[in-house]
C-alpha cells in the first residue's frame, strides 16, 4: 500500500494546490504539516524586503548613533548577524524549502525623534519559490542582535513592527504593504 | 609581545567590566566587538521570560485558534520551532555564549478581539550568563513560523512588542518589565 | 603539478563513473572517500519514500494513539522533527551533497495489533542527484523524536526496518522495493 | 500576569515533575509540549550505550569487511559521522537538551553469517540529564551513512534492531536492556 | 519610500556592479558589507582548486604516515571533516552565497623532506557564483583537523600555504596561482 | 557481551590516558577515532590564544587598512566570523568536545612593511578540557573572510602562520610557542 503511488500522488498534489487558496498550504488534507510541493513551479526571479523597528532609551541611541560613525559599532554586527540569520532561515522555520538566495541586503534606518532604529531587509532568489521568510527571520535577527549588544544599557526595549514591505515574481504576483 | 600576557590581560577584563557600567559591554576599549569574559562569574539559577504578538486577519485568526482544538494545529509546530529557535540562539546572536538551557516553554496567548496571537517563552539555565535572549529569540522563531505558515492567508500580518518580561539570577538582580 | 589538469581530470571522473558500476561510489581509485561528482547529470524531477517502525509498549500506544486525537501530540513534534531532518540530511551524512528539495512528507501508521508506529518519509527535488538519503534521514529523526517523547514510558522500543519503498528519477531508473 | 511569577512557577514545575510519574514528561499538564525543567538535578556522571544493525547483501558485505582492512574505509567515515550526529543530537530532536558530552565512541562488529554490521556507541557526560538519545542517534547517523556510502550496490539494505543496550547515572538508575 | 523600489534598485545593483571592478564588492557605496546580487549571472559550470599545508614534528610525520596504511588513520578523518566543512562554508564565511556543490575531494601529499603534508581540496557546480571559497574553506578545516589529532605529540604545528591554486568557469575567466 | 561492561570499561579509559602519553590519543587500541574521555577531568580554568597571517597585494592592503578608519570595514566583519567560527568549533572538528567558552576576542595587527594582516583570538572556558582548537578555528575562519572580502583584488592572497601562540589551565600546564 505504501508504494507505486508516486505519480499518482504527485498529481494530487497538484490538484490540491489548486483547491487550496484560500486555505493554510502547510497543512495536508488530513491537517497534518507539511512542506508544499513546488517542483512544479517555475523558476523565477523573486524578491522581497522586510523591515521592523527596535525602540530604545536614549543611552542606546546615542551609543548606536554615535558607534557608526566611530568605533563600536552596533550595527555593522547587527548587519552581518541579520545577513547570516537569512541564509539560516529554512534551519529556523520548520517548514520553508532551503533558498539559494542570490542577494541579501540588511540596511538601518536610525530615527532619533522617536528614538528608534529600523531594520530594512532585501533579499532575493531565482527559484521555485520566494524569499519573503528569508527577510523576514534577516530582519529579526538584526534587531535582536542590537538587543543583545545593548541589553546592558536597557533592558526595556521592544522589537515591533515586523512585517513584509513587498515582493515580487512568482504567481501570487506583486504585493505591496499598505501599512508602509 | 603577543604571549605571556594571559593572566595579565583576564586580571584587566575583570577590572574593565567593573569600568565599563553604562557602556556597551560587548565592545572593547578599543571599539572592537568581543564575547564578554563571564569565567568568574558564579554559576546561579538564571530564569527569563520574553513576549511577543502577532497580529493577524480573521481568516488567520479562524485558521490558527480552530486549529489547536482540531487539525491543522500551527501553533503546535511554531511551538517547536520557538524552542529549536532557542536552542540555535548562540548560533543566531553573534556575541551570546553558548548556554545549556535546563528549561524551555513556549506558550501562546489567542486574543479574539485584537485578531492576535501572543507567544511567551521562558527559559532557565544554572550558568554563568543569562538566557535573555534565548527567551527572545524563541518568542521570534516562534512568531515567524506562524507567519510562514498563514502568509498564504494574509501577507500583511505584524509582529510585535517583543520585549523581556522579566529575568531574575546573577548579578544585575530580578528585573520586571513596566510596560507588560 | 597541483594545477592545470581541471579539465582532463574531469573527464575523468566521468569515464571513471561509467566504469564504477558494481564499486563503491564514494571512494575513488585510491580507496580515498570522495562526494561524488554529479555536475554533468541533467535535472530532473527525483522522488524518493522511505518508511521504518518503532515497537512501543503499551502505555506508549495509548498515550501516542490518544495524543493525535487530543492533547500531548508526539506525532505532530516527531513529523516535525522528521521534517527538518530531512532538511538537514546533508549536513548529517558526510558525503551527500546539499539539494533543494522542493517537497517533505512525514507520515505515520499506527499499527495496534503489533503495537507499532510506522514513519513513511516522501521527498522530491528537480536537480542532479536523488534524495533518498533525505527520505531515510526524515524516516530516522522522526522515530528517534517518540522514543525521545515516550522513553520515560518504555526505555526498551526498538526501532527497525528502516527503508527504501521506492524512488523514480535520474539514470538508475524507478526502484520499488520488494520486502515491503 | 504574565510576569512576577518565575519562582513559584519553578516550584510547581518540581511538584509536577513528581506527579508526572507514567505520564509524558515532555508535555505540560494542558498537553503542550516543552523542554523539561532539570535546573534543580544533580551534575552526576551519566554513561549510555545503544546499537543498531543494518542487513546488506553479499556486494555490500564484501566491499564493507575489506574495506576495513585495505583502502575504501567506508565504517571509517561511519564512525565520524555516528560521532559527529551525536553531537549534533539536541538539534535534531526537539525537546533533547544541549548536552556536552564527555565521551563518544562508535564501534562496528561485523556478522558474516547474518550479512549485517552493528553499529554501538556509547556516551558520557556530567550533567543533569542523560545521554540515551545522544548514543540513539549516534548509532542511526552512522547506520544511514554506511547506507548512504553502499547504496549503488544495494538499495535494499534494512536498518533495524536500534535501543538502548544500557544506562547508568541520574535518578531513574541503571537500565539494562533485556532483549540483548 | 521603503517599497516599489525593488526593480529600480536591481538595475542599479547591475550598473554598480560594472562600476565596482576595483573595489571591494562585498560593500555597498555606503560601505555597509552585503551579500552581492548574483541573480542576473548565468549558470555556468566552476571549479576550484586551493591548498594548504601543515609542518609537524617526527612523531606526528611518523604516526600519519604509518596511520595511512594501518590503523590510527588521522588522514580519513581529516578528508571526511574537510569535505563536511566546505559543505559548510556559507554557514561560517558570512557574504559567501549558499551553493550546491557537484563534487568536492580532498588529497593529502606527504612530504617526509620537509615534515610537512599539504591538503587539496577540488570543488565544483553549476551555478552563478564560484567555488573558490569552499576549496579554501575544506583545506582549512581538513588541516585543523590533523592539529587536533596530533596535538598531543606537538602544540608547535604551524598551518600555512593556504592558497587558491586555480579556478575556472564565470566571467572573471580562469586562474591559476602563479607562486605554486 | 555489548552490555553490563559500562563501569569497567571507563576504569580501563583513564588507565589508557595514562598509557597513551606520546600516542595519537583520538584513537583507541584498535585504531579507531574516538571522542577522548573527559570525565574524570577537573573543571579549570584554561585559556588559549592562536594567531595566523595573511599576505595580501597592496591594493587589498589599501583597502582593508583604510576600511578600518572609514567605512567599509573588512576586518569588522571578519572579527564577527571569527568569533562565530570559534563557537562552531565542535561542529566543524570531528573529535572536539562542545565546550562553553567564557570569552572570544579576535584583534587584528596590521603590517605594513610586509603587506599583510595578522588575526590574534583568544578564547577560555571553565572545564574539563581545552580551548585551543577554538582559538585556532577563529583564527582560520577570520582570515577565510578576508580572503572571500578581498578576493576581487587579489586572488593570490595566501593564509598562514597558523599557530598556537599559548595555552594555560589542565593538567598538561602552561605551552608559551617559540616561534611567536
Amino acid at each position: 500500500m505504501r508504494i507505486n503511488r508516486l505519480t499518482q500522488e504527485n498529481e494530487l498534489d497538484i490538484n490540491n494546490q489548486e483547491q487550496n487558496k484560500g486555505k493554510l498550504t502547510h497543512f495536508n488534507e488530513a491537517g497534518e504539516a507539511h512542506m508544499v510541493d513546488v517542483h512544479a513551479k517555475d523558476d523565477t526571479y523573486r524578491v522581497a524586503k522586510a523591515c521592523g523597528t527596535i525602540k530604545v532609551n536614549d543611552a542606546v541611541y546615542k551609543a548606536v548613533s554615535t558607534g557608526t560613525a566611530k568605533k563600536g559599532d552596533v550595527l555593522a554586527v547587527a548587519r552581518i548577524a541579520g545577513i547570516m540569520g537569512a541564509k539560516n532561515n529554512s534551519m529556523l522555520i520548520p517548514l520553508c524549502h532551503a533558498i539559494a538566495m542570490t542577494k541579501c541586503d540588511v540596511e538601518f534606518e536610525l530615527d532619533e525623534k522617536n528614538s528608534s532604529i529600523t531594520a530594512i531587509c532585501t533579499t532575493a532568489c531565482v527559484g521555485k519559490t520566494g524569499v519573503e521568510m528569508e527577510a523576514m527571520t534577516g530582519v529579526s535577527v538584526a534587531l535582536l542582535t542590537i538587543y543583545d549588544m545593548c541589553k546592558a544599557l536597557d533592558r526595556g526595549m521592544e522589537i515591533g513592527q515586523i512585517h513584509l514591505l513587498e515582493k515580487s515574481g512568482g504567481k501570487s504576483g506583486h504585493y505591496v504593504a499598505v501599512h508602509n
